[in-house]
């Protein structure tokens, strides 16, 4: 009965949030694996609840902290809204709080819209940002984990080319530092982490590109000097097939598609987002609001039942 | 009883090819699906079958095509020579005289050694160059097809940064095209063709690179209103996950290891590349002579069995 507890923020009001989060708390693993606290409008969740069939007896045993926020009672499923942006944004203050004050030792979250969260004047534009800023972390890591298999990336929202650019010996030796530190946190000590070449088969010893022996090579040699246990490159058609065998505990991709692709072509629902680097860990489901079907019990929670187990796996640590 | 038939070359002698053919023939699923007639020595098919343990009434209904060729008494398993580079040779050509001659309605190839080829003098480099030479083909297309999902190339053995340049309007259209024709010969009538974008999230509208503005779109506008089912770009991170649950029928991949990484980490073994575009249709394991283990009844058959039902399947058309 030693669960960790895991604070959820309930997401944008008008979105799925509500409907995965009931969902998810009706799932036999999730039971078994966290006590979770909803930070969110209990009037909603009751509301979510009845829509999704939740059966009385296990609604009886969610645990929700109220929060109340104005305008709410007027939200429209699937509009934008100031209202909707900004209970949003009160939600995961709490959870990150909850954390914080050690009530609970993560945080998942389910989507929220960003157009909701500009109409309310939120001055952060996504979840990333408003956790580095509320626990003041730079630069906070993504970490992607599906089946077992984790991915970092070197650089993400840049163009193909740019990204190409960013692949340099300084850049890979401060990630991999950054990335090896993120794992410890997690509880992962052990394994072998691979960085991915850029171009393919690693560039054929420089027949096709030239960064594998210009940046690629130097640090990972000196990473190695250093006492780090890290290889690359190592070709992207195998590194993530060897990753998944457990030859590594962990991937470097070296641009967002690298392992964007790895990842969701493999397993697009159980894709899961750990935000790491920062004091509050947090996972989150990686699809959005999906404002169109919100309020009609048609959501899928098997990316909301994954964040919260996955979250739970590494507070166990 | 209306098996298609499959000519299987032999490969190169002092690798995994005998095992590998032996097993696959021993398949019930290839029983079913194919009639096989291996081109290649009667006598190390024969060894091979007592090495990896083939009943005697299996070896019995496998049909060989023998070919001799001079110095293979002398042959040491796992090591590169000029005898098995030629018999290598002979038995893919062979192969191909059989599907010219209609004896056999499709190739299905298991891995050459380029070495052995070279040391014996033959003047292409590979599987691909001897199928485009002996079948007159300029430009042949690589398809990859793994559980369903068919992923065509823009370009492969090019660096990154070369594969972003390649990445114009009139290469995309002549590919699409091309594309097309191949899987019309496959018998694939029906069904949309996806471009993938290069940038992440296919640039955004240009936030993080202009490709898909300057030549994707256009490209694909052009080819629509020509009366082509295509669409694109569709995001790395998405379109293979849509083309599994069969939103598309296949996806033209804008750089080699992005429909690498798509199909190899789905399913490394069961990833196929099929030769199109030429008047041989061509099937083929995608891994190599594994001269590490050769003769040692320790190679899995698993690739190869699915080169012979995917030359099958296409064979049935």
């Amino acid at each position: 009965m030693n669960r960790p507890v895991i604070a959820v923020p309930m997401g944008d009001p008008a979105g799925i949030g509500p409907e995965i989060i009931v969902k998810a708390l009706a799932s036999k693993d999730v039971q078994q694996a966290a006590e979770v606290i909803i930070a969110g409008n209990a009037q909603l969740i009751h509301k979510a609840a009845v829509l999704c069939g939740i059966p009385e007896e296990v609604e009886r045993t969610f645990n929700i902290l109220n929060i109340e926020t104005p305008g709410l009672e007027q939200f429209i499923p699937g509009q934008v809204s100031a209202a909707c942006g900004q209970a949003a944004f009160e939600y995961i203050k709490k959870a990150i709080e909850l954390v914080q004050e050690g009530k609970a030792c993560a945080v998942a979250t389910p989507p929220i819209n960003k157009e909701s969260l500009r109409a309310a004047g939120v001055p952060y534009i996504g979840h990333t940002e408003i956790f580095g800023a509320l626990t003041n972390t730079a630069d906070p890591l993504t970490l992607f984990e599906v089946h077992g298999m984790r991915v970092f990336f070197l650089s993400r929202h840049v163009s193909l080319r740019k990204a190409c650019d960013m692949v340099t010996k300084e850049r890979i030796m401060d990630y991999v530092v950054r990335c090896k530190k993120a794992l410890e946190q997690l509880g992962v000590q052990d394994g072998t982490m691979a960085v991915a070449g850029l171009n393919p088969h690693s560039g054929e010893h420089g027949l096709f590109g030239t960064e594998e022996g210009d940046a690629i090579v130097p640090a990972v040699e000196e990473l190695q000097k250093l006492g780090y246990d890290v290889v690359g490159p190592v070709s992207a058609d195998s590194v993530f097939h060897l990753a998944l065998k457990g030859r590594y505990n962990s991937v470097l991709s070296l641009y967002h598609d690298q392992g964007h692709i790895a990842t969701k072509t493999l397993d697009f629902e159980r894709t899961i987002a750990i935000t790491c680097g920062m004091p509050v860990l947090r996972t989150s489901v990686d699809h959005g609001t999906a404002f169109d079907i919100a309020w009609q019990n048609k959501a899928s929670a098997i990316s909301m039942i994954e964040a919260i187990l996955l979250a739970a796996k590494y507070s166990r640590v």
